[in-house]
């Protein structure tokens, strides 16, 4: 079986990074035998921007619709102002591949010690499902009288019935298969008090169809503090754009570190190729160092397996990282150790190979 | 000397922890001896909602005006909905006294552990600077096509350069006159491109003037990620209205919770009364159990103390909240004791009289 896979590196950490997924994904490959990926990578990013001026070609979104799934690095570098390196390339595909389900799992891994005092693996195990096409990413507004004392800028934060209804949906859909008893919905309606009253609207109603959940509304302010005091109290967070990008960064924090968060942009109706990224960004900082941790990108390889239909091999690489954190000798400095990004992958692949 | 006080004790626990702000605000009068409250209290709540279909009567703000400062308890309960008690009451005072600046430390106090596991009290001292009128709490917005497929619902984010100018200086301000070094400004201007490029923009701007502070702008997703796994990088750090409220009640989890963070809703003009508030809400669900934390509303006397000149009261009420919780035989559940919220203003009297 053949699976058509579009790899698209980015900047600063993303080549690092990728390099080792690329090895894990060519061992699985080989140990399974039964597919075969066929791999097409490309060099958009903020240096084919400053040669283009434009992130990806004219038709880059026509090249990668073919693709069953795309992997994708960081991208972002001084040079190019951040919402450009966004809007132009990240933020397309996201929203005209439809993968409106951003899947982020939120867990302490075995082997490394969550930053809170006292929490413990059981209690840092849950998913934040965070809608990923509209909402307060709608790039709709502008700026008014520029450069005279009553200037405006103004932000349109869209939220659509369409898009509110599939993501709540999804939500639910998933805790219900996953047997979860409690579904957290991202609110701030007492001050947002337009689009976040209909948020809350289509939950309710939504909420209705699956009498054995429990519904819990918070808003975002306290639900960003029990995260830190009780984070045991979630299994299936739904949220916003914007407050499902807060509230996975918040999560990444808790469990550990930005290095090992993953995700799935997922178009569930597969009408579209979905994308696997770490969480994390292009980090200039420690770019070209050969120091970043692969673990999110690696990790973001299982969940792309399992969205292809093999989950045992998403088992088997959560498996290989874990027994590497667990037996603590390979760590990247954000881990507090010395090994470096290659050393890490090499590790993991190591684990992998003899499991 | 007179000073004008007017209470809103609010509801659920807003008139239990009131009632120990009191006591504490009467010892200082009598220990002090130069300045004298005229107290005036409000029963402007949900019951009053419920009794009248407004939150306050119509000439409520106008009765407000003509106070020197207004100690706030909290609003909200379960039979009207969030949004009605907080845009008819607590956001209308913010924005008509042009209470631009939201005053919020984040500051572990001494005799509390963080449940961060490896942060001290000087990792933990610092403070968040909210705006406090406009931005993503502007109230612009609607519905369309409401019941249909077709529904949208609308939020506009509104930044001014008025709006924007003003926090950001005086949070550049305040940093300068309390020789702080990092400024750090919460920003979204990757995703969010009309708002906060503009925000972005205009803390580049204000910063030319500060030479000797150096600024640093961070996605509201790291920041937030931050503040668990290096809070001791901040020392003042400017929001906008939504970005400062999510920070600051993660700010308070980081610091042992809720019930200890107090605020200053203040009109750095004086032109209006400022007002005091806890950040936490009314909490409904431990309403009339008396076991409600009143520190974070004896220290938002403390901040009103300050504001009115007598900064000398400020760290008494600190130093007796402090001796108290160092002390520890007197904790409400929420510090794992089983003191009643009185029990819990008592002792902090008992101290505040010994200093
Ligand atoms: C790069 C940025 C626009 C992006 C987002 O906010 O979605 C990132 O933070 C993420 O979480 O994937
Ligand atoms: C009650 C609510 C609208 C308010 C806010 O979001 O400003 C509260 O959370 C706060 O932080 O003071």
């Amino acid at each position: 079986k053949h699976h058509s896979l579009a790899v698209i590196p980015g900047d600063g950490i993303g080549p690092e990074i990728m390099n080792e997924a690329m090895k894990v994904l060519q061992l699985i490959e080989e140990m399974h035998g039964g597919f075969k990926f066929d791999i097409q990578s490309f060099n958009w990013n903020c240096e084919y921007y400053l040669k283009h001026g434009k992130m990806m070609p004219d038709n880059g979104m026509e090249i990668l619709k073919d693709f069953d799934v795309i992997l994708f690095g960081a991208v972002g570098e001084p040079r190019v102002p951040d919402h450009i390196s966004v809007w132009e390339l990240i933020l397309p595909i996201r929203k005209t591949f439809e993968q409106y389900v951003n899947m982020r799992p939120i867990k302490l891994l075995k082997g490394l010690e969550s930053p809170l005092r006292h929490k413990s693996h059981d209690d840092l195990d849950f998913v934040v499902i965070r809608e990923n096409t509209e909402g307060e990413y709608s790039n709709m507004g502008g700026r008014l009288h520029q450069n005279t004392p009553y200037e405006i800028a103004v932000q349109n934060n869209v939220f659509t019935r369409y898009g509110t209804e599939r993501i709540v949906k999804y939500a639910y859909e998933y805790a219900s298969c996953h047997n979860v008893k409690r579904l957290t919905a991202a609110t701030k309606s007492n001050a947002m008090n337009h689009s976040m009253t209909f948020w809350d609207d289509i939950v309710k109603e939504i909420s209705q169809q699956y009498n054995t959940i429990e519904t819990n509304l918070y808003h975002i302010d306290a639900l960003a503090a029990y995260f830190v005091s009780n984070p045991e109290k979630f299994d299936v967070v739904v949220a916003s754009n914007l407050f499902g990008d807060i509230l996975t960064d918040l999560g990444a924090a808790i469990v550990g570190g930005l290095g090992l968060a993953p995700s799935g942009n997922i178009n569930p109706e597969q009408k579209y190729p979905s994308m696997f990224e770490p969480i994390h960004g292009s980090a200039p900082d420690i770019a070209g160092k050969g120091i970043a941790n692969p673990i999110a990108q690696i990790w973001s390889v299982g969940m792309m397996m399992d969205h292809l239909g093999y989950s045992e091999l998403n088992h088997l690489i959560l498996e290989s990282i874990e027994n590497v954190l667990v037996d603590g000798k390979v760590r990247t400095p954000d881990l507090g150790g010395t090994a470096t990004t290659s050393d890490m992958g090499d590790a993991i692949l190591e684990r992998l190979r003899t499991l």
